[in-house]
């Protein structure tokens, strides 16, 4: 009888898993086997990857998927399935216990299971130094920053160069839209390598669901929320950012939520720190704001007021931990974090105010440089 | 003892995975819970997503998850984790056993079935009406195709453009890169909101590696191929499409490699109809090369030839099925596929072709227009 032996397993498209991608540094389209045995990291690929994976992949060893497929009918496989080629390493590294994340496909899981090996979850962060990034790390989200920072300001270029026309905003002859304002950050963006997905460019009422990407026509006297959270195509690494501005005068009640939220952004800033909990600092900044008179809940069976977290982690995902929030979690130096209150009111408006900061022992360092302003 | 009563469920991010995309059109970044039973399709939400899920997705019902939460904790669970919450949901509906794709991640399907769930995964196509395309999304599809067409045009003006300097090509007086023409493509591509990722401009040896996305000078003479295949933001479709362009002079070997990729695939486009199986139509696409001379197979420890798939489905991912390639997959009308033959030589470059065919009762009909033509 063998003596137990763990590996860490995930199979996963380095193109949508930033697991796997954080592993090896490997980009491919479909579905591929990452192993982390005995201190050794150990891809199998296949044909059509397996050069490039030896020349790019940040491994130990790349092995061919289609030579483990022989080996695997030898052993009686007719047409072998991923698993019964899989199953050949295993058993050649004589693993038997398998690590993989929450989100490993139950279906491999199974597979696995049948065969005999033991396969184990581990909860966020699966890899527990992707929390912390490094100093590589944090020039990557930087660089994305700046992009960002130029697509933002690209689009209040739009906005400064528009005419207030009644109710509406004009712009080189037309009507200005939320989708021609998406249109220039996006193509800003990428310009720099950047890919944007769902851009939010949400006035007025859209703006009230946090989540809507806005659509239509730009209304002056009303808020405008730019929430933008590109990728670098070269680097993979996301930043986020978001403003809100009026074209035009900003009616009092909107002034007063946009310095009740800038209040409460800039104390929980200056509460982030190395060994602060997240839920004390999404505590205070709720505070801060209902010390000001807004409050949150249900009205007429719609929520008001702010109702999402506070902040939360970034790097290879544009949403991963630590979280600043309900929930506890400790924050560390290295961990990257939004902090973005927002106050949402159906009568008046949104306002959100995020910038992205590296926690450090003493306190933070604020990544976003672009200034803060409602009015435009 | 009440009787076993099956649902479908996925739980996943809108944004992420397109089998929840695809069940009730609704967006989202973060997980959320689709459940589909008794003909009733029902998506359980987060505050932050419940008024918009209300107006947009194409469900029966939304549930709003804190209040299921509630009804959790009043079951005993102190923090209720999405499990906890989705039980109470299944018990309310008398679930028992759910059918989940193989791709549902195995930390909920545990926990699921330690409640006493019963959870089994069903093979792909997941949904079997989303491999066939109704007009709806063939018009998506094509839309997507044309953007994508402009973005080629675009960058073969740009080497239209440009000046053979030596072994270098010029463009506006600076050395062309396979940066630039990826750039210019996946602007024009956002200029019309499609979003490309891993665009491929691959120069010479860079191209025989068929996923390698290209990098440095273009050179004059040698094989450029160019894979583009975006998504568009709008309708979330894509399109794909690949043509091999040489600036300046193609030498004979690459001239009659062009020739016998060509051949092969107008032979595949020939071959495919309703009832054509996949693996045939690849079987002859491969002869029809092999009969011109050109081989696959390990030289020198590097694949060369033809190894890789003939075809692929596509819609709402870039890769889905069908597959036409050593895999048995029967093709039926309404399936969207690609048609990409081609030949990979390290003496002598890369040629890769490849058009978007829908497969009808009698033939196909190809939603590519784009030219195929060699030098430039």
């Amino acid at each position: 009888m063998s003596e137990p032996r763990d590996a860490l397993c995930l199979i996963a498209a380095g193109e949508a898993d930033s697991h796997i991608y954080y592993a090896c540094r490997f980009l491919a389209p479909d579905p591929f086997v990452f192993l982390h045995v005995d201190g050794r990291r150990i891809l199998l690929l296949s044909d059509l990857e397996l050069d490039r994976g030896r020349s790019q992949a940040r491994v130990d060893e790349v092995l061919s998927l289609s030579q483990y497929e022989d080996k695997a009918r030898q052993r009686g496989a007719a047409r072998p399935s991923l698993i019964d080629t899989l199953s050949v390493v295993l058993d050649e590294y004589g693993v038997t216990d398998l690590t993989v994340p929450g989100t490993f496909g139950v279906e491999y899981a199974d597979q696995l299971r049948e065969r005999g090996y033991r396969v184990r979850t581990k909860p966020e962060p699966f890899f527990e130094s992707r929390i912390k990034k490094t100093s590589d790390e944090i020039a990557c989200i930087e660089e994305t920053q700046r992009h960002t920072e130029a697509a933002l300001e690209t689009a209040l270029d739009v906005l400064r160069e528009s005419e207030i026309r009644g109710d509406a905003v004009s712009w080189r002859g037309k009507i200005l839209t939320s989708e021609d304002l998406k249109k220039v950050i996006n193509v800003s963006l990428m310009e720099h390598d950047c890919v944007a997905q769902h851009t939010i460019v949400a006035c007025g009422l859209d703006g009230v669901d946090p989540h809507n990407q806005g659509s239509g026509p730009i209304r002056p006297h009303e808020s405008i929320v730019f929430d933008i959270f590109p990728r670098s195509s070269r680097t993979r690494y996301y930043a986020d950012m978001t403003r809100t501005v009026v074209k035009g005068d900003a009616p009092d009640p909107l002034r007063r939520m946009y310095d009740a939220v800038l209040e409460a952004q800039l104390r929980g800033i200056e509460l982030i720190r190395a060994g602060a909990e997240g839920q004390e600092v999404h505590a205070e900044v709720t505070r801060a704001m209902e010390r000001r008179g807004f409050e949150t809940g249900l009205v007429g069976g719609r929520m008001q007021g702010f109702f999402h977290g506070t902040g939360h982690g970034l790097g290879l995902d544009v949403h991963e931990p630590p979280r600043i929030g309900k929930a506890p979690w400790r924050l560390e130096a290295g961990h990257v974090v939004t902090v973005e209150p927002g106050l949402y009111y159906p009568e008046w408006g949104a306002v959100r105010i995020e910038d992205l900061v590296v926690v450090e022992e003493n306190g933070c360092r604020n990544l976003t440089r672009f200034p803060k302003f409602l009015e435009i």
